[in-house]
């Protein structure tokens, strides 16, 4: 078997290298830190379910068509999971002595048989967390002030969190005396004003329309009265969370279950301000529909003022059906979902992340076959005090290759030690970065090898406190 | 679909519970520090690869039998990875501008559709690191030095790395006068020697015997001047590292290709005594053979004293066909890969995990629902200096419950603030350790209601420093 399979991965499928999996592992474990200091705790569940379990007695072929599914020896239905939520509700329903609230959060790759793209992936990884069994809108409330936390502690630049209300949507159809039934297309309507605008938002509600490319858009046929209703309550957009409120509590009045409601979106509202959330981090933000039919009360997503093109990065709302499959029982809870990839895309994008390609910051470079003895105590003296060191033991024997693989990884110092610096009781710790910007500065060889870019000599004594001290000065000038 | 579907999972699956996962995820994280601070870096591949990158192209289905195969749209043959290494012999044929050495740890899931049992799944977690393009010795010392750092880090009690080396056994070959073709079977049967001792070990190579359930075990048919000389070398296992070098060095005397083997091991051994582990937890087995063929030079693997039950933990070795499959080509590598789960059960066994069963330190009990904006501020006053906090969002109303729900998850300290509290600036903090065991001392209720066992009084703004000493004296009398 030498040579004749190809190495490759299918469609949709990718490796992620290590600069790639250092920024991700950051990330991560950046959002675990918030959310554990909130008090979630972590659940892992098999990539393998049952299809039942996946897709509810009655789903058809056409819900599966995304699932890939897995032979088992016994010929079982099976298939990877497609999300988070799914194997959430399986353990709530499977370990009735669980305690509630049960506040969990899972970080895991999920798979969909979906049509691959740009940025789009087969398998990819999400960062869920729920709180289950919490009827109170602090529940709501913590799940945005930790998005916010999140955003912060990942330093993506100016964000925004957007949150309203499904209850609040379903007052509006009371309001417009719109029938319940209908609210799943109009809600699904409402969703694109952001993209497409009030002029065919209000056409779509109404007659329907052609689009640029000719597609006929068909139209809800609501009465215009109907939509001047909308329209009332979508230009309640503008001003601070104090102003939506008063004005939302104004164009209601007097509608059935309105006040409820408004009250609840205000206290959130208020519980935010109190810890210091204020308009620049979370808008009241009434065109947030979030298009699942599932959610039933508050609804919130997140966008990265500095990377808008990522669109949401993070969100979720409250919604009560998540044990109905198994137990046939409403559950009142509230959850949200990270896209790790596309938020992982936008840090590379802004630069937040992705620049760190190794995990050694002092690369020993071995020059000396003779001096092998002391390379390794080095290498250990600076992995004991705590700085990850890697002794170069590949195939090169000059310095010259070893410090071209230094720069390949992105190890920032290299320590060159020859019977030279032996005899004379000292080191040389070259900073990789100086080194090849004064290089490029520098005339000729001569020059270089007068100059010797970057490097400076220690005492072998002084080889850990030197390091730490180079290290601290690199932190303020580089990414991660 | 209401209540229709049973939850539940397939058979060799299994969730990961908080408690669970809290100390899996600990484990991880060390096992990650240290080799992190070796300089290893992390690789992420997707779990879906090619049957043929799985199994090579002239695998037949025997092979195929403990793979979980799975369906896409295109109806491609693909699988479920059963190791780490196949996918990072794909990466590293695939990458060919990835600079070598490739030094990479992996922590991720794989699947073998075999027979499960007791501790035996179908998904599991690997831990695996490699180095490859490295012919050095030095490689394989510092994959011992960081198992030993490992197991030290993760306080699993004594332990021991075995280590010996392929290229010595092969030496045995030649001093033995047995054909090289013959090894495989010779060294299957002396990594038996552990387990049956050293009389069926020389029935088994030569005549064969029955064993004590009437089952034949076939000889392999050496002549007694083979096995003999087999015995001499089986009997230099006491002893240090140095003396076990000098008994090989006699008994390979003269024999072709000896010095180089032997010379070799004694460099890894002297590096090992260079930078402090000795024979306590650095031995020189020669009975280690570990059974997978493709082993080349030094093969190495790790046995808790505390908990021998639990078998190697933690193994590998040097190999060089990593690439065949894809490349033709050999190439130098070293690596090993740990036992999660196993390794997982052994800690828990030794109490050394599994004893933190939620993320939080304090509850919030939510006594007083007009209240309820101290309760937020304190929470997150707690949560903004560090302290992993929760609010008690659920159902139950009187502190009982709430208190109660806090033992469940073994949060450490309960937070009680009524309006008495609030009157006279102070908060009630409760130590649930010292409130159990208190109110298992005293007689009555009347004497619990007067001592208020475990609870303390302190001014509202010294609730986070008084927490942080709450906490700081539980950390040593807890385990994790």
């Amino acid at each position: 078997m030498t040579g004749t399979v190809e190495a490759r991965v299918s469609r949709g499928l990718r490796d992620l290298l290590p600069d790639q999996m250092l920024a991700r592992q950051w990330m991560i474990d950046t959002i675990r830190s918030v959310y554990e200091l909130y008090g979630f705790v972590p659940l892992d569940t098999p990539a393998i379910e049952y299809l039942d379990v996946l897709l509810g007695s009655e789903a058809g072929a056409e819900a599966q068509q995304s699932i890939f599914t897995v032979q088992n020896p016994e010929k079982e239905a099976l298939g990877l999971r497609f999300d988070l939520s799914v194997p959430l509700a399986r353990v709530v329903a499977q370990y009735r002595d669980l305690p509630r609230p049960f506040r969990r959060y899972q970080v895991s790759p999920v798979w969909r048989a979906d049509k691959p793209g740009p940025g789009r992936f087969r398998e990819f990884m999400q960062f869920d967390l729920d709180s289950v069994g919490v009827e109170s809108e602090v529940a709501d409330t913590e799940i945005i002030a930790g998005m916010c936390d999140t955003l912060s502690a990942l330093q993506v630049g100016s964000y925004l969190v957007r949150f309203s209300s499904r209850g609040i949507l379903n007052v509006l159809l009371v309001y417009g005396g719109i029938p319940a039934e209908r609210g799943k297309d109009v809600f699904r309507v409402l969703d694109k004003l952001e993209k497409v605008g009030l002029e065919k938002v209000r056409l779509e509600l109404t007659t329907g329309y052609v689009d640029s490319s000719g597609d006929p858009i068909p139209g809800l046929g609501l009465e215009s009265r109907q939509v001047d209703r909308i329209e009332r309550f979508l230009q309640i957009r503008s001003g601070d969370r104090r102003e939506v409120v008063a004005q939302l509590r104004d164009l209601f009045a007097g509608v059935d279950g309105a006040e409820r409601e408004v009250s609840m979106t205000e206290r959130i509202s208020n519980h935010l301000y109190a810890l210091g959330y204020g308009e620049d981090r979370v808008s009241l933000d009434l065109s947030v529909a979030r298009g699942l039919a599932y959610y039933t009360g508050p609804v919130f997503e997140a966008i990265l003022l500095d990377a808008p093109q990522f669109g949401s990065v993070f969100g979720g709302g409250r919604y009560d059906d998540l044990v109905l499959r198994f137990l046939g029982e409403k559950v009142p809870a509230t959850g949200a979902s990270i896209g790790v990839d596309r938020l992982f895309a936008a840090l590379i994008d802004l630069k937040r992340a992705g620049q760190q390609k190794s995990t050694a910051k002092v690369l020993v470079v071995s020059m000396d076959p003779s001096l092998q003895d002391d390379y390794i105590a080095m290498t250990w003296e600076l992995r004991r005090a705590g700085i990850p060191t890697e002794l170069y033991l590949g195939a090169a024997r000059g310095p010259g290759k070893q410090l071209k693989y230094a720069d390949h990884w992105g190890i920032p110092i290299a320590l060159l030690y020859g019977s030279n610096e032996k005899e004379r009781g000292v080191v040389t710790l070259k900073d990789m970065e100086l080194g090849r910007q004064r290089a490029q500065a520098l005339e000729d060889r001569r020059e270089w090898l007068e100059e010797r870019p970057g490097q400076r000599e220690v005492p072998r004594s002084e080889l850990v406190s030197t390091v730490r001290e180079m290290l601290l000065h690199q932190v303020g000038e580089q990414g991660r």
